[in-house]
Parts: C-alpha cells; sequence; structure tokens
C-alpha cells in the first residue's frame, strides 16, 4: 500500500484522546449517544466529556470548559446548538484541538442564517487550522481502531473490510443495520454532512489507506471538485476497490443547449465518463452497492471471463447462463478432462456440458469434488456455483463441504442460494468463511462481472490522458480574447474564426484558396475535382449569403467560371463601396462517413467529449458516447468501440472503411482544444466527414459559442 | 371472476379422492413425501396409497393395487420408477381416475428411450381420456383447499394470494422457502415438468379463476403453442395480473438470416411482442418477479402516474425520486392545500415540497397524519414511504401508526424499509397487514411502476389485430405455389413476383411501364419527372443486370434515349435469341425518409413484424422494435413511438414531415401479408420510402424467401 495520506485528518480515525462536546447523561438525548458509543465500541484512547452542567457520565468526569479537558485531546465532537459552534471551535483552536466533527445540525440545510454560520465555523477553523468534518453528520467510525463517535443507536456495525463514505447520514443509519442483517462487516464509516471543509475526495485515500478496508464504497450527491475528485480516485483505485452509488440522477442541473452535444451531455454523462476514467465501479442501486462490495471484498480476480456454473437443478442452471451472457461473461468450454472426470462421480444422467447440472439427488462430497475439479479446469476463469434447496439434503452440508474448497482457491466463487429460511445455516455457514452469497443467480452473476471488470482494470496499465503539443495555442487565445470583448450573435464565433481555431489545432477543414479571375477559379475546381462552394471575399460584407456572394454544388468549368462572375456582380450591387477581392473557392466534400465531434465544460468535470454518429438526426438517434477531455488512449478507443459510427469505419458492407486514425487524430485535437480553453462553453464538428483509409477526415460544420 | 376453464383439469386442485402410487413407509424416501404432505396440508378429501407391499402409513392402509383402491379417487400421484408408469396409467384408466400427475423422473429428459416412454404414457391416457401433469414433475399444491401433492420436505407454503406456475421443479422448492422468508404466502403452484399433455397455457385459467389467487407468477422455459399461450394469457391478464420470467434468454435458436429482420428478430424480440399483446407483465429477475406479483397482489391500482414521496431522510427521498423517474412516473405536484396542512405538522426545516422530508425526528403520528394528507391530495395517485431506522423512534411504530391508514386507502401505498435488523418488528407488521415492503427505494419504486403498467392495461379495451381485406389472396397464393415447385436462387422470389405480391396486398412499388420505343421512354421518363431506371423487358432473361440489361439515375431526354437502344443492343448481343419486348422503366425514388418495414415466421409466434431505421445500416443502429402481425392499432402506434425512425416521421428539424399514415398502413399490410402466408419465411421492404405527409410511401427494395 503506497498510499499517501493527509497528516491532518489522521486525528478523525486515530485520535489519541477524544472530546465530546454536548455530552448528556440523558440516554434520550443525542448528546448521550456518542458518550455511550465511545465507550461502548471499545475506543482504547482518552474519552472526554464537556458540558456547562458538569457532573458525570459512564463513570467519567464531565467537564464545564473545553479548555478544562486534560490531555491526551486531538478530536473533538461537537453535539451542540448550531448557534454556540463557532464559540466551541474557537475553544477547542485555543485548546490545540486540530480536527472537529460537527455532527449538530441547523446550518446550511436549513437556510441563509445557517450557511453564514457555516461560513464562520470554516473561518475559526482556517485560523487555527483546525479540519472540519460536518456539520450536519453523523460522525465517523472504525471497528478495528476501534472507535464510534456517532450517536446512533447500538448495536453498531460488525468488524469487517467494507468502508462506506456517505453525503447522506440517514443512508448511513441504514447502512450499518442493513449490514449487521446481510452478515457482512464494515471497516470505516464517515458521514460527511454539509463538507464545510472535509469533502469526499479528502476522505478516499485516509481510508483506502486502512489495512483492513478491502473495498470502499461511497454514496455521493454530486462530488465538490470533479478534476480532483477523478484523480484521487484514481491513484485509490489503483490500490483497493471503490464503488459508487451516485443518487440525484435526474436533476437537472443548467444546460450548455445550443449544441447537440450540449444537448446530450448531462450530469449522468459526465459521471459515467468521470467514474471510468478513474476505475470507479458504477452501482445503479443500493443494493447492487453492497453486493459488489462483498464480492469486491472477499474474492480473488478472475484470470479472464470464462465462468463455470455448477447446479443440482437445470432451472436456476439456466437462469445462471442467461445472466452470465447478459453481463458479458461467457459460460467456460470444459477440458476433456473435465468432463471426464465429471463423469466419474456423477450419475449418467448429469449434464456434464456447462453449466454442470448434478441433479437433484447431488450430495455434499459431490458438490465439493465437482467445485474441486472445475476450479482446477485452465479454461476455466470463476465459478458460480448454485444451491437450491434440495428436497433430501442440506445445504448447510454442502457449505461445510465446499467452504475449505473456495477457501483455498486462487480462483473467485460466488453462490446463488435459492430459497430463504431452508438454507439459512448454509448462509451463515458462507458469511462466516467471506464468500458471497446471494438469493438469485441473477444477482451472483452481476457480482461475478464486476470482479471480472475489476481484474480487467487492473491488468491494464494506467494511462494519461493524450497531449496534443503541435498546436498553435497562443492563436486561439488571441483570437478568444478578441471575441470575448466583441461577442456578436449571442456568443456564437463566426465561421471564419472557426476556421481558423480548426487550422490552428491542426483540424482539416476543407481547404479555402482566394481566387482573382475566373480562370483561376476554374483552375482550382479542377485540382480539387469535385463539387466546389463560391463564396465572394471581402473584409466589408459580413454576411456573404444575404448578399447573394455564396454559390454551393458547383461543377464544370462552366458553372464555375459563371458562378464567379456572380458572385462578384451580386456583392457589388448589394455593398458598392466594399472591397472585393476576389471569390473563396473551397471544394465540397459530400462522401464518407458523417460524424460528429463535440465538446462542452461540464460544471463538475471541466471538458467532456461526446462522439457518434453525426448529421441532424443526432439527438433522434443517441448513438454517442462521452469521455473527459483530453482523453486517454483507451478513452477515445471506447468512444469509437462503444458507438455505431465508431465500428462503422472499421467498414460495413457497401461502407468502406473510413480513416480511423484521422478519426482519433481529431477526437485528440478536439479534446486538446476543450481543455486548453474553458471558456469556450460548446464546440461542435457535425458532421465531420471521414473519407476512405488513408484520406483523411474533414471538418464540414462547426459551431462554437463562448461562455457569457 | 368470468373466466372459463377446462373442467377436465379440475381434479388437479380439487379432487374428492388422492392416490399415491408409491407410497412408502421409510421417511427417507421420495413415497413418504406425498403422503406425508397430503395428510399433514389438512386436505378433506380422500387419502389413498398403493404400493405392492402394502401395510399400512400414516394410519391409512397401504392397498396392493389401483384396483383395490376405494372411491372417492379422482387424482393420481405417480411417484414409481419410469418403466412401470405406463402400466400404472392403465390401471388408474381402468379404475376411473382421469387426472394422473406423473411425478417419477426418468423419461424424456434422460433421452430417447425415455422419450417413448413419454409417447407410451401420452397414448394410454388419450385411451382413456386421462389428463396429465408431467412426468419429471414436483405436482401441485393449493393452500386453500388445501392440498399438497408434492414430495418436498415441509414446510409448504403459507396460504396467500400469489400463485406459481413452473418449468423447473428445483425452482418451485425455492420459491416455497422464498415466499416463507419474505413473508408472502401462495395460493396455488404447479410444476409442469416435460408436459406431456397439460402445458403452461392450460393451466393459466384454473389457476386465475381460484379466487384466492389475486396474480400469477411463471417461470417458463418456452411456451408450447406461441399464439394459443398469447390468446389465453391475454383473456386471463384482464382478470389478473401476470407476471413472467423467462428464461434461456440467450439459447441461441435456428435463425432465418437473409434479411435484416431475421437477422435482428430473436427468440427474445418474439416473446416480447408476445407479452405486450397478451398484458403479461415481464420480469428481468427472480427477485423483480416477486417484488411486482407482491403488489400487484395486495394493492389496488393507482389512477396514474404521480407519486408522493414520504421519509424521514433527504438521501433516501432523492434515491427514491431518481428511481421513480428511471420508471417514467412522476414526482405529484402536490396541491397548495396539502402543503398548508404538512406545515402545521412538521418542523420548519422540513421539506413540504415532494419529496417530503419530515426530518430524522419524525415520529409515528407525523408518518400517518403526513400520509393521510398526501393520501387526500387530488394530485397523488400513490405513496412511496421510506423508514430508515430513525436514530430515536421505532420503525415499528410507524408501522403501527401507518397501516390502518393504508388499509383504507383507495391508492396504493409501498414501504421503502432502510436496514435489516433495527426494521424486523415493522417488516412484520407490514407483512401481515399485506402492505408491499421493500429493502431499497429502487425495488418499491419498481413495484409502483408495475402497478401503474397494470393500471394502464385495464383501463384500455381489448383491441383486436388490424386485418387488412382489401387484397388478392388468391393472386399471392398462386405466385407462391408456383415458386413452392420452382425455387431458384435459394428460396428468394424473384423481383417481378415480389413487386407482384406487393401490388396484391396495396404496398405501393414504383409504377413500372413497358416502352416500346426511345420515344415512348423518353415520353413516360418526362410523366414520371425524376430520375429513371431502365431493365430490358424478357421473359427469357433472368438475369438482366448481369447480360447490361439494366441502367439506372437516368435523367433527360437524351440519356434515356440512349439508355434504351443500349439495354437492348446488350440484351441481343448477351441473348441472340431472347424475345424482346421492350424496356421497362421505372421512376427512381431517391427522396423521403428511409425506413425498413419486415417480417419472419417466429417458430415459437409465428409472424412477427419488425419496423425501424432502414437503409444498409439497419443491424449496426438496431433502431427496430417488434410486433406479432397483424399488429393491433396500439401496436402499430408502438411500433413507430418506440423506434427513432418512427418518431422522425413526425418531422425532425429540416427534415418534413413523412406520411405517417402511408405507413402505417404498409405495416398493416404487410403483416396481414405475413399472417396469410406463414411459408414466407421472411419479407423484407428496404427500404420503404416515405414521402412528405399525403404524397404516400413507396416499397424501394424487396426481398422475400419461402420457407425451405
Amino acid at each position: 500500500m503506497s498510499l499517501k495520506t493527509d497528516p491532518t485528518l489522521s486525528p478523525f480515525f486515530t485520535p489519541k484522546g477524544v472530546v465530546l462536546v454536548g455530552a448528556s447523561q440523558n440516554p434520550a438525548k443525542l448528546g448521550f449517544g456518542p458518550a455511550r458509543n465511545l465507550v461502548q465500541s471499545g475506543y482504547r484512547g482518552a474519552i472526554h466529556f464537556v458540558s456547562p452542567r458538569g457532573g458525570t457520565l459512564l463513570e467519567r468526569p464531565i467537564y464545564t470548559s473545553i479548555a478544562a479537558v486534560p490531555d491526551p485531546a486531538d478530536l473533538a465532537v461537537l453535539l451542540i446548538p448550531a448557534p454556540v459552534v463557532p464559540q466551541a471551535l474557537q475553544e477547542c483552536g485555543k485548546r490545540g484541538i486540530r480536527a472537529v466533527i460537527i455532527a449538530s445540525g441547523g446550518f446550511r440545510e436549513t437556510g441563509a442564517e445557517g450557511a453564514a454560520l457555516e461560513t464562520q465555523c470554516l473561518q475559526i477553523a482556517r485560523t487555527y487550522g483546525i479540519r472540519l468534518v460536518g456539520p450536519n453528520c453523523i460522525g465517523i467510525l472504525d471497528t478495528h481502531v476501534p472507535i464510534d463517535t456517532t450517536f446512533l443507536p447500538p448495536p453498531g456495525p460488525t468488524p469487517g473490510d467494507v468502508a462506506f463514505i456517505s453525503h447522506s447520514g440517514a443512508i448511513c443509519a441504514a447502512v450499518i443495520d442493513w449490514a449487521r442483517g446481510q452478515g457482512f462487516g464494515l471497516s470505516r464509516l464517515v458521514s460527511l454532512g454539509n463538507q464545510v471543509d472535509v469533502q469526499e475526495t479528502d476522505m478516499l485515500a485516509p481510508v483506502a489507506s486502512d489495512p483492513y478496508t478491502h473495498v470502499i464504497t461511497l454514496y455521493l450527491e454530486g462530488v465538490s471538485d470533479g478534476r480532483r475528485f477523478v484523480a484521487e480516485a484514481a491513484r485509490v483505485t489503483r490500490e483497493k476497490p471503490i464503488v459508487a452509488l451516485k443518487v440525484g440522477r435526474f436533476a437537472s442541473g443548467q444546460k450548455a443547449v445550443a449544441s447537440h452535444t450540449g444537448a446530450l451531455a448531462g450530469q449522468e454523462s459526465a459521471f459515467d465518463a468521470a467514474f471510468r476514467r478513474a476505475g470507479v465501479i458504477r452501482a445503479d442501486t443500493s443494493e447492487e452497492l453492497f453486493d459488489w462490495a462483498r464480492a469486491l471484498a472477499w474474492c480473488p480476480p478472475p484470470k479472464g471471463r470464462r465462468v463455470a456454473v455448477l447446479t443440482n437443478a437445470g432451472g436456476p442452471g439456466v437462469t445462471a447462463a442467461d445472466a452470465l451472457e447478459a453481463h458479458k461473461l461467457e459460460l467456460a468450454e470444459l477440458t476433456p478432462e473435465t468432463v471426464t472426470a465429471l463423469k466419474e462421480i456423477l450419475p449418467p444422467a448429469a449434464s456434464l456440458r456447462n453449466p454442470v447440472d448434478m441433479l437433484a439427488g447431488a450430495t455434499p462430497t459431490q458438490y465439493a469434488e465437482c467445485l474441486r475439479i472445475l476450479l482446477a479446469d485452465p479454461n476455466v476463469d470463476s465459478v458460480l456455483m448454485i444451491l437450491p434447496p434440495p428436497p433430501m439434503d442440506s445445504a448447510g452440508g454442502v457449505a461445510r463441504a465446499t467452504i475449505p474448497i473456495i477457501y483455498a482457491a486462487t480462483k473467485p466463487v460466488v453462490v446463488a442460494l435459492m430459497g430463504e429460511r431452508m438454507i439459512q445455516e448454509a448462509v451463515e455457514h458462507f458469511r462466516a468463511a467471506k464468500v458471497p452469497e446471494y438469493r438469485f443467480p441473477e444477482r451472483a452473476a452481476a457480482a461475478l462481472a464486476m470482479l471480472t471488470a475489476r481484474a480487467d482494470y487492473l491488468q491494464k496499465p494506467p494511462q494519461e490522458a493524450v497531449r496534443v503539443t503541435d498546436v498553435d495555442k497562443a492563436c486561439v487565445a488571441r483570437l478568444l480574447a478578441e471575441y470575448e470583448i466583441s461577442l456578436e450573435n449571442g456568443g456564437f464565433l463566426p465561421q471564419t474564426a472557426v476556421s481558423q481555431i480548426m487550422t490552428a489545432y491542426g483540424i482539416p477543414v476543407p481547404p479555402v484558396v482566394l481566387a482573382h479571375t475566373p480562370e483561376e477559379a476554374v483552375h482550382l475546381a479542377r485540382q480539387f475535382g469535385q463539387p466546389v462552394a463560391l463564396k465572394v471575399a471581402s473584409p466589408d460584407i459580413p454576411h456573404k449569403s444575404d448578399v447573394g456572394g455564396v454559390l454551393l454544388h458547383l461543377m464544370g468549368d462552366e458553372a464555375v467560371a459563371r458562378g464567379f462572375e456572380q458572385v462578384v456582380t451580386n456583392a457589388r450591387t448589394a455593398a458598392p463601396t466594399a472591397v472585393i477581392q476576389g471569390v473563396h473557392i473551397q471544394p465540397m466534400i459530400l462522401d464518407g462517413q458523417e460524424v460528429i465531434v463535440g465538446a462542452v465544460q461540464d460544471p463538475q468535470f471541466g471538458p467532456l467529449l461526446m462522439f457518434g454518429s453525426g448529421g441532424v438526426e443526432v439527438e433522434g438517434l443517441k448513438d454517442v458516447a462521452f469521455s473527459l477531455a483530453p482523453p486517454t488512449q483507451a478513452e477515445a478507443d471506447y468512444l469509437l468501440a462503444s458507438t455505431w459510427a465508431g465500428r462503422k469505419l472499421d467498414g460495413y458492407r457497401q461502407i468502406p472503411e473510413g480513416d480511423k486514425m484521422a478519426v482519433l487524430d481529431i477526437i485528440y485535437r478536439l479534446g486538446q482544444l476543450a481543455a486548453d480553453f474553458p471558456q469556450l462553453a460548446e464546440i461542435e464538428i457535425n458532421p465531420l466527414r471521414v473519407l476512405e483509409k488513408g484520406k483523411g477526415a474533414y471538418a464540414i460544420d462547426i459551431r462554437a459559442r463562448l461562455k457569457p
């Protein structure tokens, strides 16, 4: 474990002495809870109580002031009315306490007055160098230190290996109880409350660095600083898995809506992209959060996706096979040796193909032997074992017979126990042995899928975002600075500026060449060898198409020559005093595959890239994927692999292979641009026309909007 | 309840006397199980035992033959070795027993010999008019009659209102145990086994007609006769809800793969379409099956989608709101009266907007009062109540205070209980009161969504499939009969035949007119006013493009005239003896929206329609939907509403509104064609070009394949 942690946060978990301010002798009062829990938890440091009334509590004196508390005292828990919290913080500062949990409510969550109080607390904390957890939180506990600063009614959680960090206090109470009922223990629990100082990101490394913690679970209502969270979580997930439940999915945030990218990029796309970058596993429900956490905490990583299913009934075996395939796992192809070995111990009617169905009469010994055989098969990466309540044998016996084998195995085994009361003994055995068990095959399969995803992640070396350096950043900076002053068109940059930006960042746009005469135009059009567009070249005519200064789809010498004359005539008629330099001629690229590449600035995670099927139907087809920008190589690959637009670049039926390398290059370049210039609220290439392999890709239409 | 049921199946549930053949005195033998269960279940009819050894069992004589069994005896349960089952069936027939459960295994599931034995059993049954359940099944039970013919170890299920019909026997045992553990009772349970006679479809009405059954749950591994299942299930779901778990999702069946429709239509699309038609709710996991069944069994139907969330903590409230929105339910907008009423009883910091957060201190009385207020709000259709373990109050108290209100309500209330052991008392209360409770808000929200879907279904009157009658069925029958004899090209019909079929069924194809001279061709091309295609007209040249007899994209008099000469010359050169009648000229329709409409014959459900985005990328984009054919009006609407191709017909940005009525008409017509001619394995229009509103739609390319 190489995680560096912030030493100022250590007292929250391993204090030498804890001061409870607001301790109450009345067991019905909230202020009694932490006193009881500190004492009952078996905390071995000093426990001090403070209350203006004095007296004794749980055979300890109650001091009437923080100043009066003797050494050691390096963590304070405040459970006093909000208005007196600043005063108490001051006293903690003076007493030399540098870590404080403000459990009290009555702050930002109640309105402006509370928010002001919170700011005041932060100022005091800054003055004294105090770190604050809360306010409006349940506190922190660690079952191995052990210490419990919460006011929750006993029993607290059993010691275990799953850590829980939560923005919601109520969820903490539920999780402790749920964990106890589901038979898994917690290592550390952190309730963050209003996060006036310490935020979810700060707590990742301190919790992960705890040797008893095997997996970190998060209940997030958002993140405070998106990129910091990603960086820190990425560091942590290399050491220990993080599973996160992010709630508030449908909260409609403020949105950039001028582009397709803006319309499709939501908070959820950004969180998905951020979690992907950070290696954080995202759970969709509370149940998944802890289903997966148990498997991740208790099982070795599988070497691959090939699963053997061991069952004593066909139906649940099929259900398991379905669920495995739904999660993109494979049913292992058993070796002939395995089949032979199974045949020797199973009845003739048993199914020796995967799923291995031992039939209803399977004994604990058969379960154990088959499991041993399957685990020894080199084609098997993991095993899903199913125990329906057999009519004539006990599930408990199967648990006892198989646990030693599971324990000795270097491959993961997860168990699906069908039923409820008749399997209770087996459940207790498996839980005690830290074998993840689930009530249905579907949940067991999902857990196995997460184990496999985690193993995949660890096998791939971490990647840096791809930085593109052969860009003219200064040029774009100049351009944007100019337009930030003279914004026209509601923040949209004019096409000339947008083309210049593309060129500065090495994104090909169709060439534009100035022709001074019709003959020159004809010559150029022949060179381009495609239909061309003509646009009158004049610095004095901003809206060229309004004056008939633009002609499209011209083909053939005659049309081009005539077109040249026409746009010039049109322009002269409409603007007799304008300086006309000639006509811009540009090839029209009409073939190739049509994709979209866009970027927006996400309020939490900054630049976010989108790639997918382009054209006018982007929002209807929704064939798009997102990544943080600039992307890593794996992320850029993911953008292509997870969209039809991207897969189609490999060619499909009549559609020839597209220039994938050119697309990837443009993805990196647009990502770099979005990262370099956060003032670009939205920039979108739609379509990007992708020509055949080796022939490049061209940004045809580009929209860019500056932040207001 | 108006469900007619098959009287020959009544003895399976309400026999006057049951004969257990293969009864054993040894409690360790399978043959002891049904004896014990029949007696322990409290079955009030006669119980008879048969075994060649004779003796007594459970204070009853064991007869040595079936013939010796006294009256009444109308149901037999056979639990004897497979080879002697036919003999026993004969004896049952002679004894006048007309309902037999063959619990024994050793039949089709073991191979050809067992299958032959099974056929023999069916023949005997047919001879005597015996109905058979099984073989290789667990049996049948009814907790209200009561009767239990299974050999499962006790305890059996508690009496309840959820019925379970299963293809898997092992699942039955697990479900009984699971139900007991989860605190809900079963009404009837049917294990179908190998279904030699009685199939899942046969059991729907008999089980649904039981007054104690409120919901039917199915565990299906397939269906025996797809359309019969759909018809019967549709009849039943008008009376009582059916929730089905269909397993074997990924089992790759035999596939029609010549068309996009064939490639995309799988068993799962067919099941989805069938369940949609039949009003069957499809669960994806075992857990969902029973989560939803409890809500459907116990709650009144909601009037709409507007849900109020009542909580004492913010976090779980947000989680619930997320889950509701994910299921397309809405957070109810509370009336001002409701807000005022809540304000009076809640602390100032409470959130009076939906979710209503009463804060952690909420008392049972506050829970009850708030629930009453929310249920009275006309804007609220249902309530999701959350009970995290409150630090200072008991969840049990909340349960006791709210149950009378839930009981009296005409709107559904589902409960999410956060935690496990501390909420146990509340759980017991809710279960006893038949209030559906779930461990997490997500599961509660999903159950509420299913209740709402069920209410939606009942509100809509049942629809018949739309039959199209202005079609020339005889013409197509003639054509197909002809090609069934002289199949060329691996079953594909030639274009001329396909065009004729389209025309016979009123599906517009671009007109084809014979021109005898270049002048005539030019005249016609002018009339069409579009690029045209020319094809040499000759009955002697089957592959016209091979001889240069086809020219596309011709525009302008000169090109058409020259083209005429060219295809004729080409044809003459390649086939000097061929009779050349002239040249077929056809307008090329290049504009309009491109959709696909196809049909295949599903092995289980017959004709199946597909609609979606057309072109070459059909299988990549997968923007398609399926319905049974011919579709009902609602199904045709669904095909359009659930695909981007269909939604786009309303117009989108630059894309003008397409002729939706023409598309619907073609959907009905192709559906009728597929239903009329099951010998058409696949028929697909891709693209169907949809012109602007009022201008029709044309089948441009059509492929049709006959069954081998």
